[in-house]
């Protein structure tokens, strides 16, 4: 069982059910999510030892937090606990014109207070052979930039490959503190993942002829992004995930990797959403299966993205999905047939 | 605070949770709304003060219909407690080609049953700019259409302007009473709001070549019921929306404002419908709003099929939206993206 | 009052709310519904005497069995009591790319290990003018084949017109027994329904040139399938239902009717589905009804497409419309328009 | 099979989930219910042919009532449909010192507007061991008087013996009517049913030294009511209950039985209750049983306490027990155990 | 219509349904409450101008807040908008031996950070005749101190009547810190309201023979503490909540009123909880309004814990009751008998 | 952490929601529970390595299963996959007089088909000092009489503790097929676990003078069936756990514990029932919690029967609370206060 290592917050994830509005609702859905632990999840569902490093208050939300991923199989046996509170986000889920709204309420959690007293990154590398994380840990505060520079040094140390997705969020922190954060991370990154906009917004690294709020894809422009990005961080691999937003209902979904010498671009898949949240982290949680198992670019990137369009219809962040069933879509499959 | 007075019945909604129809559930949703209460509501979320004017029960079910409005915020201070009963509307919301079905239990509610004397325009109107009531309010019954005139009368005396919905419904009168009650109270109305199936109910008002069962809208026509309505009311504006039924699912949305001078047609929506009731409604608020705050013919315009698009996406028959997210679709973005 | 007979399994459906995994709920909606059983709800919907026949267990599931279908009006009188439990079948619904779950645990249910002795054949059809079962109660053993030939013979007898829905269930047995077991029952079918697989599954009579999984119809190859069926069997009529899988929230669905001369094939709608199955079961009543009440072989194509059309807009196996919506759908109004 | 004729309304109940309160809720629970329907699901439930005769809209509401009634095996043959309304009442459950509430919205319901022409009497006796109605029924108006009249007419030229829940509602007629309409249509019943208030306020007749707001039982005085009634109309048989309420929550609860003769008092039951609503009507429905087997008083008023002792511990309007637990637990077994 | 004032802090609640436990649940009920607000909601069911006072943030959650106190008509023109969260405590509904769990996530809420420049007390109390708070208010860091002392002076200034609920939070503040704040502000207090651990934990006054745990209560010692804390601070009047805890499930509830002169128990209620939450604020509500009122020191004090005895009947924070409710069972009417 | 191995069927709970009839319900809540899985619960709660060894299907609802485990932190690696179905129970909770119906669909269950080969003990008990099952196992079929004394024999020779809780389920076998079993699996026990009717069904041993159904306790009776037990099979220690059952919602709940010298009887609880389910498992898992944490006698007793008390307050099979709050329970504080 391959061992895998993501580190970053879980949220409680409180959401109106269907399509409420905030206002009219007196009761949430109370799930968990985040973007590491997503990709967590992803990874136990395919069979992983997928191992989930955050803090986490001791109290029941806390272990409610920890429960969600004991679940569906996460290995939490390095998660520190202390700390006040389990940040939040509220999410009011969109319909046609009318976007997704999230409410973000994480400060003061207990990973945003963790210091890097809490982990134990050599014991917690033992065994691993790949360490995932996001632009949005250390867009946490400085002592997070701290934890996760201290846990990417850990990890080339023990030999593992690292992956990071961008992922800019730009109500944690701004464009330039990002930069230079991020600049010094990405040196020890092997495989970055990354949208248009996010490596924009990172490091100003920008496609021409792309209209990402509803135009066709530019694929010359894409291969540029992915070919800047590598060649100014020295990434072994670049994964660029390509949205077009028809409406809140409605995608358009694909990727392009780059491993250095070939841009493979992966089908498009037409979606009609039942849960938007988390699509990325199922690409990442795909890619980075398809590269352990040593898939070739194209089926890699074939592999990660019809996990994640698959994701697109699952409800809350984490992806239910085997390997088996990713596969079948990934081969062409995509009629949603009744199974019996 | 602009204050705007509309008068009419609230309902309660009891409507099937999803897509079930009525025989197959034992619970109901049980919201409250009609159409001049659901433009109190959109009104009151613009950040107007609202003052819906009905009469209702004083026991705890006319007490939650109060409720729901001072919830979002509407000034209830006018609204006539006594009578029996509350009026209801079954809802059993449709999918694809199966239609939404309404029934109605609305007979001798206490605004059915209420008098000249429940109502104090004269104070009701202090303060007022405007004025709303549509075509559903007088087809209640001849005291209803008494109360109207006399609504009427005072908002002129008192200089407010007057819009009217014509909003006929064939179950609750025939098209001869509607029209003789309709042509008096026209009289009093400055802007005048219709579709196509209205102006040629109530007033044998029509356009030629339109199919309003999914065929294309044909432009002239619908220039030719707005310049025949203004012309025979002598309307300052006239409204007409036009929806493009193609599934219970999918709708097409758009409208025209004319100004006496121009025909300003809409942008047309798309909209993949999550509740359709109370859209002509959202298109009233938004229309009244948009001329209150002095905005131009085409803007109105746009503004009003935005907020109305949006109702669309939203559960019940409030239009739970901001001035900011109307405005922000009006002006373009369209692509339902999260917005975090 | 028509009477119509039909005999199969009712099993208990449980399923999670909207588009929930199995795994992420902990609690299921809890239905009932079988092939034949929904056909009986059909014709109780459209005011028929449908008398169902089965077996159930005595204790309060066997009795909340009967009681969905007394519930609508079905006949339950014939229904033989005993055995130790109801079959089970677990319903993840689709969407989009991913497609519907069905997990049987339907072994050792009261139905699967009844006998000759639990049914009087012969008081059952009395005053009936119709038979139907379906492809999948003979599936469930020996002794279900045996019971289904005991039963067409005493239709037949009883001067009963037979039909059944091929209903190939490759969980249930191999073709191999399906082909004896269905060859045997077949000379005393006189409507046969059937789809391309199933007819393939089952007799190994095939069309070329056509996709199962999103291709265009050829309507050539689906008469040359329903041409070979009616000569192998002597069939009366035989009916291809023809679906075509986009994803799983839309199809396009249409049929042929063969009466021997004429084919007939009927208006294609695309569905956006609420609720995939019991869609074959509802053509199958609509079918029955429409050559029952004597509709030429193109109204009763249509009748039965527009009534599976329906079907596939309610939640639940049962198909809950009337003789008057289905009409009105056939008439060409399908554009889902609010009834008030 | 037994046939007996229960004859009133049957209303929607509209209810909060739990101990909510009206004004706290968005969604009713949405179920049917009414005294003589309840005694009619009672007997289905104990294996009778209960006839169940309304008059009920012929749109979906009205249908949603008739298959609560089909659901549990009521004949509704004879249910008259038109009208235009199904009744109403809004039950908020009470808790503790907090007395439940029920609010009244029948008014104008299809069967308060019946007429004599909508019942034909002497074909729903065909049969008939039994009729029964409550004091709700001639409440509804002077048609339902005189169409009770009509009804009990008919039973006793059928030979059809007649009981009747005296059940005064204060809201719907004033004592001097009630005293009225009953005196004269008490001639006509054999078996009447009464709490020690309903024997006051229809015919004045009262037990000296009992408090129904939680004192003790005083046995002579229900003695002295009961024989009042019987003397007063020639009752063959009457029944008091006695309730003592605690609290919303506890109440005890009992009867009387006596039969000229024998004045037999049943075991008092201290409830814990689930639902309150339709506990006498068990009573009726458990005494009706009784009575029809040729229990004695004894044996009869126990199983009639006995069944409605359960009732208070089950949801709804109707009692769903079979005959077998309630002989349980009037043969002693009140322990509440799990049967497994 | 009296004006009266609360000020303090309005909570997001997230509560599991039912009895569940924190750790089994993926949906929490979603309302709101706090010690102040719950006390104006109270008043504004009793017909009052109840204004409350807090600061929100201006996103959709902070609007929802102010929504569940609008919707009951509390008078919302003075609660500050900005900060970053609405404070947030998780409920865990006890049952029997198993206590309920409150786990509180308010650190850093906007009313927290709020300071003297949020709230302009001069307006406020315009009007006004009574001012309440209670000693959560102060604990909640010493800007609130603050803050509470410029409101009392503010309140005696405009002649405004104060009342404090002691209210002692350990998990807020230590004792040392409780007893310096609430010192300088009980100088502005007229109306004191505390039960026996307050008193003690506050400002160290105690009785002696007395066991919060289940022991009965000892009149005495309450009549020393009341007088204890009236000789101290000089309050016009003090109240004390006597709860005797059986069970979750099972409390008696009643209190003394010292005014000076007379000690006055009122009634003891024996509960069964549906919600003990909001308890002692509604005791607070209900007493505010009795002295408002005019009541006799006896009648006050028997109001009062009428309605707090109608409170742990009712779910949420909220004492949903009107005055004609509290009086009917301070009258004596405890039997929870159907109003219908 | 001590590794404590539990071997059982786990099943699929399918229970109407509150006090609701299965015949009244469309939707079942679904959870999981088993005699040996609420132990393991129970034990991962306290902190243990809980290792559940079973055998579930490899579809998606015995992966759901799994889950239910693995969310509570009970180590699965042990559980064979394979086999068709999911045990299931349908649980009716009952309320006051109607006791909770158990419906069993458990018959052909992936584990009640499982054989020797599924289970590897040597491995399994690698670590372990304790191993608990209960009569239901074996009572599944002779395959599992012979695989528990395979258990019980490596067990032995890996020097494990091994317990027992004698739960005889006549649904299961008869009283003869479980004596001979048992007796045979008990000459390996060391620990026994049975109430009053266990030790009188499986063994014929009997306690003279007590009354299950409501009596009070004969302790001298406990004793003499505690000695018998002992005496018989050469148990270490004999537990009896003593429930009288008052009603359906109100239970005495106390247990025996004999350890060849000493009984203690523990305190009695009065119990307010939330879910009765699982109350003997969680005083088996409270009993080995506390014996191998070296408790007294006394200690122990008291221990288990706190815990299994607050389990009745707790809905579903498994027992969610902490060794904390079972000490608190045990050490008198009972009063079921807010924790805040």
């Amino acid at each position: 069982m391959k061992k895998v290592v993501t580190f970053g917050e879980l949220m409680l994830r409180l959401a109106p059910q269907g399509y409420y509005r905030f206002q009219q609702v007196d009761s949430f859905g109370a799930t968990f999510g985040g973007g590491e632990a997503n990709v967590a999840v992803s990874l136990a569902n395919y069979g992983y030892d997928a191992c989930f490093v955050t803090k986490l208050p001791k109290h029941a939300i806390g272990q409610s937090a920890v429960n969600s991923l004991r679940r569906y199989g996460v290995n939490t046996a390095h998660i520190a606990r202390g700390g006040d509170r389990v940040g939040i986000y509220y999410l009011e889920k969109g319909a046609s014109q009318r976007g997704s709204v999230c409410i973000y309420d994480r400060a003061h959690s207990a990973i945003q207070e963790a210091s890097s007293a809490d982990f134990n990154w050599e014991e917690i590398f033992k065994g691993a052979e790949w360490f995932h994380f996001t632009g949005i840990t250390p867009a946490l505060g400085q002592n997070m930039v701290n934890v996760c520079l201290e846990a990417c040094k850990a990890a080339k140390k023990a030999g593992v490959k690292i992956s990071c997705d961008l992922n800019y969020r730009g109500k944690l922190w701004t464009r330039e503190q990002a930069r230079t954060a991020m600049t010094e991370l990405c040196k020890y990154v092997d495989v970055c993942i990354s949208n248009e906009e996010d490596a924009k917004d990172v490091f100003g690294i920008e496609a021409a002829n792309s209209d990402i709020y509803g135009g066709k894809l530019d694929k010359e422009g894409y291969k540029s992004v992915a070919k800047q990005l590598a060649d100014t961080f020295g990434f072994e691999k670049v994964a660029i995930t390509l949205r077009t937003s028809i409406s809140a209902n409605d995608n358009d979904w694909a990727a392009l990797l780059f491993d250095g010498t070939d841009y493979c671009f992966s089908k498009e898949y037409h979606m009609h959403i039942v849960d938007r949240v988390g699509g990325g982290d199922s690409f990442g949680g795909g890619l980075i299966y398809a590269l352990l198992e040593g898939k070739s670019t194209q089926d890699a990137v074939e592999f990660a993205v019809a996990a994640s369009c698959l994701k697109h219809t699952i409800e809350g962040d984490y992806n239910m999905v085997t390997v088996d069933e990713v596969e079948k879509l990934a081969a062409g499959n995509a009629s949603g047939r009744v199974q019996r």
